[in-house]
């Protein structure tokens, strides 16, 4: 299958850009073009008008821009470690990266939901999942770090998450890989997929108050890939609809044998029948092992706690939780509209877009109106849920976000565009080609119950010739549209770290308002801070020596350390006092087998280093923060492991007593 | 000191932007902020003109953005792991991160220079210092990779480097602490710094085919810091410049200890002068341990070897080989201009910026017109050596670039402000603002014989207020300014990854059309590669696992593996068949303890797995690589430590024979 469309380049005429060779009529082409720049251009000192949140896919982060302009103000360290700011290197963030395999410095973040309230964005978290070794994440738009990683046990392929209801009651995580349950003997012929693999969908209840993630319960299901998912909202409030594929059970080649059949299907969740049975302990306790992560800014350090225990709903002994609907042809996307009646599918080898009506589901329920039984659950009769098709619309429908003014944007990877569709009469309005092959695309907005319908933006999977050539690496990329007019227009072209999948995105003022500029140094309750220069000293126990340290323009406190002998563990717990916005201080130490400290004002954190070879190690600032960063340094003396060399350390003046010799 | 300016921000009336409204003469408002955003904008499709190369300072890697549009392509990884490349993860690349001190997963990566010949970027090659643990890098402008990493001994931050000669004999490495050298007694107390502690120069060959770097000698010097670089050009062929500050030789609180004094120095080194004596067999060999790695394009695989030697020459005793230039105050930056007659210093708590002429220089050196020695070496009068001084341009010049046509445009850190002044008459003829605290700045070629000389950019240290907030952490941040016209216009801001301090750019068509688009697979010489699904298969070596594998769209093969067993140590050896252009593919496996693999086209790449668990892993493809890319997946049982489970592997095939209990 030729899957890369090699269309014309869109080509804006810039040598005409602004007209100023002559007043061009606002119809003409070069007016058109003029525009283009305009609407992506963000003067210097003005700030753009939303964040994206984009999903890092492979990088395991998540990456903030701002639109229109399509510049990288962050990436925020989640799942891989982070060298730069030391997420994963530092004591304080190790415990994130933990999970019942152990500490994992690596995932693969797909996609990122921000939190709801009453069916719209309200800025407060953003979650993200890890696919590739189970896990939620919850991240804290007050401070744009991660405050908590829940590991997802009993799945794997975190792939369908971390979708949420309206009022974020709950986060989802669907198994992408079936597998043996945990509490099963996993050590089983991978040919006896069909008996032993299971999936399973898990809820996670988000604490309204602290944002706190628990697993609720978790739905037993039948051996199928579960791929996307989006919460019903106003009439379908209470549902979730998770995508499907290798409904085959295919356990080897999955390319051709789990592609066998005409239709998969979107899985119906009635989440509020399931939490009554919970309430009726319909529940089997299932012994498990997971890891749950948090992260407080009280102590600025997380803690990793292991879980033993889940709630277990069997779907096909609970009757009215789970229903299949068929939908063609290995199902990506799963979106539920603004209103809440249209629920659409996307079979990414598809050539139509099935678009089915809860209340028609509801009705086919209520008649039971089955074409039988998948794995135990009812299978919904295709054309008895289904509202209408989208005939012809592409190839390789994937993802649909809407506009709020009744109209759909659908991204198709094998023909390489959008099509903008009305869902009322599912009639065509518009196509804009993408360069190449897009995955994901984004309206702010566009899967909660308000819309903010100014952009469209695709996500793509394919960048060769569209941006200079980097060797055989190539940054994937986003496109901005302008969909304030009746035909999407193309503004910008914009990199993107690591693999974009899904995105946000939401007005900057729901943000920005709450963003934390530092954190109070009277606030910190880091076991090892120093809260002034006075406090600061050196401690041995053992082996074990604790630098409590603080860094201020422009110096360290201690900056001149002995006594440290080989096979030492040294910590140096580095506070930083300053007390204002943008004043980080960084630490670094000479030959340290470790990340650095990146520390934001009123933050303690805390490396650890072995040293191995007596000499003399300076340290520094590694953040240029003032003229006399350059000279924001120290030393640390380090003797043989049996020397007698005293415990001295000071700033700003000799350290006594100035033994002349090693010992 | 109030360091941070908060001057009104650049304010580009968008509403006007482009005169839609009215047909405006040329000379408006208006028309002048319409022409900003046409500068900086880049169509969909189009290329950027530049390469713009920043350091990504405490990231440890180098990243790639175009010009004018200030996007980033690409984040080279160089000193630091890269999760989501696999740097510093794979069995290929880990060898790259090896140093005398072991294994280290991060540096602070300073300065970026590009490689010349006669004077000229050719586009060959980009060096990059690590100041932490010191060493120097090689990346291959054809592939966009880190070809080799030089440990650089005796030394500790590795400041002053990796500036470089006209025609790349050259990569200079000074110290910026200096320390007792590698082979004294190096557990002495701190207070015995004079004494003791040294600094050293290092001038790196460079084999002018390969590329391949050796360290060819070392200089040894007072212990005092060296900070900035450049190399003479033209008439000053032959000799280099090195700032240095804290003459004062203070080892403490050196924000007071190290700015006693109103001079500090520039020291020029006769490096000619140096190539004789080193033939003349003056130098000393001095023992020492540091790592020398090398990734080879053939295996895709880095070896690392440590070497035991450097030679020493002893500048206090080697006469006419080094000179020291008195400077005010503070000494940072250290440029060349075009013609190579005139050295810029730039002392970071100055009020002035004095412009040195090589000229008077020799004619000093020639007369001894010397004011004393500082440490043995002669010390030039700083009347005798200077051309002039640029009186009152602002407060905290840090460093200059020239524009070829008899312009120099310096940085002020203190005053926030790029000031462009004549070399020739020394008046200054423009200055901008910066949005805040300027540290380096970059004209592309701008310290080479031929700047292209378009636009200069400036690399910022503090971003608050100009971009939305992104809690305490911001992104760092450059500023692009025309300066094809007589003043200088601000365009375009853009944020920048880690922290920007030296950058390079040149022209797009000196790099891209040398740029590899994919392996070769018959070239492919990696010990694990596999030519063809027939060539892959699993080897059992006692408890070390071999897995050989292959990726092509959209199978692994194989993808249902059994037979390992607990406490095996498992490799996967993945080769990517791919041969076109953009088509990685990636290779995760579930509760690994380790990074993921991305595989470029050709490619073979391996990840170490240490299985500790019984049960099924799924394994996957982590880049989106088509339609089925959801499909690219595949099993492997772990089973029991003493289990009998035959090592079995296929694809597309049920394992043979089907056992259906765990032993």
């Amino acid at each position: 299958m030729k899957i890369i469309k090699t269309g014309l380049a869109v080509t804006v005429a810039l040598a005409t850009l602004l007209g100023f060779d002559s007043c061009k009529p606002k119809n003409a082409a070069s007016a058109v073009s003029g525009d283009a720049a305009a609407k992506a251009y963000v003067a210097p000192g003005k700030y753009d008008e939303f964040y994206n949140f984009v999903s890092g896919g492979f990088s395991g982060q998540l990456a903030v821009y701002g639109l229109p302009s399509g510049r990288l103000f962050r990436t925020i360290p989640i799942y891989s470690q982070d060298p730069e700011s030391g997420w994963g290197y530092s004591e304080e963030t190790k415990p994130m990266l933990n999970t019942s395999h152990g500490y994992i410095p690596w995932d693969d973040s797909h996609h990122a939901e921000l939190s709801q309230t009453n069916g719209e964005i309200d800025g407060r978290w953003i979650f993200v999942n890890g696919n590739n070794t189970p896990r939620v994440a919850r991240v804290n738009l007050s401070t744009f770090r991660t405050d908590e990683i829940l590991e997802v046990p009993n799945s794997a392929g975190n792939h369908s998450s971390p979708f949420i209801t309206s009022n974020t009651e709950y986060v989802v995580a669907g198994t992408r890989f079936s597998i043996p349950m945990d509490n099963a003997n996993g050590d089983v012929p991978i040919n006896t997929y069909k008996q032993n693999f299971k999936g399973t969908v898990s809820f996670i209840s988000v604490d309204k108050t602290t944002g706190n993630m628990k697993i609720a319960f978790q739905i037993l299901l039948p051996g199928i890939d579960f791929d996307l998912a989006h919460a019903g909202k106003g009439p379908s409030e209470g549902w979730f609809f998770f995508s499907c594929y290798n409904s085959e059970q295919a356990n080897t080649l999955l390319e051709v044998n789990a592609s066998q059949k005409d239709k998969d299907f979107i899985l119906a969740v009635n989440w509020k029948k399931a939490e009554e049975y919970l309430a009726q302990g319909k529940a089997q306790k299932v012994t498990t092992k997971y890891a749950h992560n948090i992260y407080s800014e009280k102590t600025h350090s997380a803690t990793s706690t292991i879980e033993t225990e889940v709630n277990m709903l069997d779907a096909k002994s609970l009757e009215g939780m789970c229903y299949f609907i068929p939908c063609p042809k290995s199902p990506h996307g799963c979106d539920v509209d603004p209103t809440g009646e249209y629920i659409v599918g996307s079979g990414k080898l598809a050539a139509l877009i099935p678009v089915f009506s809860f209340q028609k589901l509801q009705t086919a329920i209520n008649n039971k109106d089955f074409e039988g039984n998948y794995g135990g659950i009812p299978v919904v009769k295709y054309q008895s849920a289904l509202y209408g098709e989208v005939p012809k619309p592409g190839l390789g429908p994937l993802h649909t976000e809407f506009d709020g003014k009744g109209n759909a944007y659908t991204s198709f990877f094998v023909s390489s565009e959008i099509v903008k569709w009305n869902v009322k009469d599912l009639k065509v309005l518009d196509r804009a080609p993408t360069y190449y092959s897009i995955g994901h695309l984004c309206v702010p907005g566009g899967d909660s119950k308000k819309p903010n319908a100014k952009y469209v933006i695709a996500y793509n999977k394919i960048t060769k010739d569209r941006y200079l050539p980097t060797g055989p690496e190539l940054t994937q990329s986003a496109q901005l549209f302008d969909i304030s007019g009746d035909k999407m227009q193309l503004i910008l072209d914009f990199p993107t770290v690591g693999e974009p999948h899904y995105a946000q995105a939401c007005p900057a003022d729901l943000i920005k308002k709450n963003s934390v500029k530092f954190f109070k140094i009277e606030d910190n309750a880091n076991t090892y801070v120093s809260k002034g220069e006075g406090e600061t000293k050196v401690v041995r126990t053992g082996k074990r020596v604790d630098v409590y340290m603080t860094v201020i323009r422009s110096h360290i406190t201690p900056d001149n350390i002995e006594g440290i002998k080989v096979d030492d563990e040294v910590y140096f717990h580095v506070t930083n006092l300053e007390q204002d916005w943008d004043i980080p201080h960084g630490f670094a130490i000479k030959g340290n087998n470790n990340g650095e400290l990146l520390v934001m004002p009123g933050e303690t954190q805390s490396v650890k280093w072995l040293p191995a070879k007596t000499g003399i190690y300076p340290m520094y600032c590694t953040d240029f923060c003032s003229a006399l960063h350059q000279e924001m340094q120290g030393y640390v003396r380090v003797s043989a492991a049996g020397s007698n060399v005293p415990l001295l350390f000071s700033t700003g003046k000799n350290l006594p007593p100035a033994d002349s010799t090693a010992k």
